[in-house]
């Protein structure tokens, strides 16, 4: 038995351990930097270990602990659009992008990174990584819409709002997070309502969806409050109808 | 004097013609294919020429010419939303879209290659001439909203509808073009009236951009249409209101 103070304090740690720790040390640099400004040594000096052990973990140095650090928040991401199927819609969506903009804020540079292109770290991996985030969440928003075989038109129209929301985020992150998350969040929501609005028009599966969603909205939400600010804004319009 | 025949064709051509030549060449065969997908050869056999000629204008190969093909049809995108600003707002945007989504249809495999991210041929100076078109596009937009000074909330919903107009050609290309375009471009066209009004409930320049537009359209276009389908779709939530 070798004493406490022979052995280098990162032999206490298990294989997985030390793997989990080594990620978590890459995703805190890779969170906040565009891949290009972080070194396999900002990772060793970050997590208190050598240089060649983070080699040992990871053979494929920088861009396989980079691919690493985004599948984990990935699945972080993914998690984000899980939300129980009660209550009203836009309830759940609110809770939903509270989480979404929350992982935004605190992966604030790497996501603008990410998502922005053109980066050396950008591989058919990891855009393939950031499309099953997107096809994910597209999944989740259908499951809280309660359809179960979305037509063409649905599917687009989620598909697009995700988009945006992907846009929004990468505009507030460079707009020095303007709007307060609040703001951008019912923007966002109110966003979806008049897409799902707008779709109902000339799509009878989204019409469906939209009179199944309203009738659990209530007055005081966040549909009850968008129709009363739009109202006095199109009532001027009534050579439309 | 020499001789017709003891000239080689490509001898012909002025430095500049030459030069366009060989960019038509290179945008053909990026438009239908991937980057990678594309050696200095085929362009050299699509313009006729020989591969030394073909470095000699392009002496950054593959990745020069990539970049310029993507300069010239980036100009062209840019075009696009240039428009009058007469008439009523859906139908410039009408407009605008269907050349928009006409360069999206000759550029398909090229286009979602660029814009899917991944790609080998993707730099830092492409993402940049990418962004400086969905910059002009905004600034085209606004324009026609008839807005000098854009605040933030109206400036991130333009840009918003502009990755969803992205986004959603994307789609398109993947489902082989369904819907037929001018479903696709009149279902964008009712996106953007639904999100500027939904964006007009909290932000008072929208409110009177949306007014403004609202008095010039026709109860027989887009938005008159799009109102006529709506109402019988929201008109059963009552309790909201």
């Amino acid at each position: 038995m070798s004493s406490p103070a022979a052995t280098p304090a990162y032999r206490r740690l298990s294989v997985e351990e030390r793997r989990t720790q080594l990620l978590g040390a890459a995703l805190s640099l890779f969170a906040h930097r565009a891949p290009e400004d972080v070194s396999l040594d900002d990772v060793a000096e970050a997590a208190g270990v050598s240089r060649p052990l983070v080699y040992r973990y990871f053979p494929g140095g920088k861009q396989q602990l980079y691919e690493a650090a985004l599948r984990s928040a990935a699945d972080e991401l993914e998690l984000c659009f899980a939300e129980a199927q009660t209550g009203p819609l836009t309830q759940r969506l609110t809770r939903a992008l509270d989480r979404y903009l929350a992982f935004v804020d605190e992966h604030d540079a790497g996501f603008s990174a990410l998502l922005q292109g053109g980066s050396m770290a950008e591989t058919s991996r990891t855009t393939a990584i950031v499309d099953e985030v997107r096809r994910a969440a597209a999944e989740q928003i259908l499951v809280h819409l309660g359809v179960e075989k979305p037509g063409p038109r649905l599917r687009m129209m989620v598909r697009t709002w995700i988009a945006a929301v992907e846009a929004a985020s990468l505009i507030w992150l460079d707009e020095d997070k303007q709007p307060p998350l609040p703001g951008l969040r019912d923007w966002l929501v109110d966003h979806l309502v008049a897409l799902l609005t707008a779709t109902a028009a000339t799509d009878g599966q989204t019409a469906a969806v939209v009179r199944g969603a309203l009738a659990h909205e209530a007055a005081e939400g966040p549909v009850g409050v968008l129709a009363r600010r739009v109202i006095p804004v199109v009532s001027e319009a009534a050579h439309l109808l």
